[in-house]
């Protein structure tokens, strides 16, 4: 859903203004920094609500709070994480997460030599007591970053814990019920669609 | 470009075929899969080219070969990566990357602590040794996994150097000349995005 996608970009470039002191801002001004039309910024807005003012344009704090309202990100989500190598790691250790109010509660392996370890405040669990942690904590996000011919028994082991929304950074797809929303970060096909482009870019430089 | 996008799931479905022995496929079951129509298939693989023979369908080793050939991945780039915090280490040592050709050949940070560390089998750079690196292996592609108000110094840095296609992990928007490439992976946006939908399913249930 791109305008779901645009109501992102708005709410970053609304947090710079808000950092540089600015109170008020036109769809106009909006628009400017993100390479949109200000018709794009206003039709966006207008879809999700009521939010501009006449000859004002947009409260920048109230925006800030009515977007962060709908993008879900006003309150904070205990997430599990599922798969402790090295972009495991690096995930469960992302301070931007926390940031945006995703609080990881648990992290988990299968395997035993990583069972036990810290990664950050936390420590590895087996797999064995996902079920608990999540019925403990009530997390209802989880993220996979385990090798791509796990990820499916992974995924079917969080929506039996009660996982409602999957963030998924194995290089497959999943099978997921209806109930439940998935989205996939896959490196290796980002960096193929770049080399698609740059391929006939460089051709000409020999490289 | 969507039906570029659908050309990277081809490959990997056709890897599955061919891993599982399967010589020829038809575009239906190249399509069941991936949930695409068979017509979505044989219009996508026709823009690019005449692969398909009548009566047999695809030759799964031969389309392979050329699904590589068109995404610019039947070769090996050298890549640069500029930022070894958390994230960047895990890229760093992310075998996926090279499974795809991509070879990273620099990894470089701001930090003065950092330079001189391991990050793998690569040893922390300072910046401004980044031209000299990129000169003597040829690299194109930089990976950018700085934060976000660090991030365009860095970008305008890596075309200085000659880098040609960037892949940006930090959370903001790039500005770049015409003939470089970018393609952007923001976390904290995919976890909103995600967020966005699992708000209206767990309303109900109190979570």
């Amino acid at each position: 859903m791109a305008a779901v996608f645009r109501l992102s970009l708005y709410l970053r470039e609304l947090t710079e203004f808000q950092k540089a002191g600015v109170k008020t801002v036109s769809s106009l001004r909006l628009s400017t920094g993100l390479g949109l039309t200000d018709v794009r910024v206003r039709k966006d807005l207008a879809y999700f609500g009521q939010f501009g003012y006449p000859g004002v344009g947009y409260r920048v704090d109230e925006l800030i709070t009515e977007l962060k309202r709908i993008l879900g990100t006003d309150r904070v989500w205990d997430v599990v994480l599922i798969g402790c190598g090295n972009l495991g790691s690096a995930l469960a250790a992302y301070k931007g997460f926390r940031r945006q109010g995703f609080r990881i509660v648990g992290v988990f392996d299968i395997d035993p030599k990583k069972v036990g370890r810290r990664v950050g405040e936390l420590t590895i669990q087996p797999m064995e007591e996902l079920s608990k942690t999540t019925a403990r904590t009530g997390a209802r996000v989880g993220i996979i970053s385990v090798p791509a011919d796990q990820a499916q028994k992974v995924a079917d082991q969080l929506v039996a814990a009660g996982i409602r929304g999957i963030l998924n950074f194995a290089c497959t797809a999943l099978a997921t019920p209806a109930n439940v929303v998935e989205n996939s970060v896959n490196l290796a096909i980002r960096l193929e669609q770049l080399t698609f482009q740059l391929r006939s870019l460089v051709q000409d430089s020999g490289a």
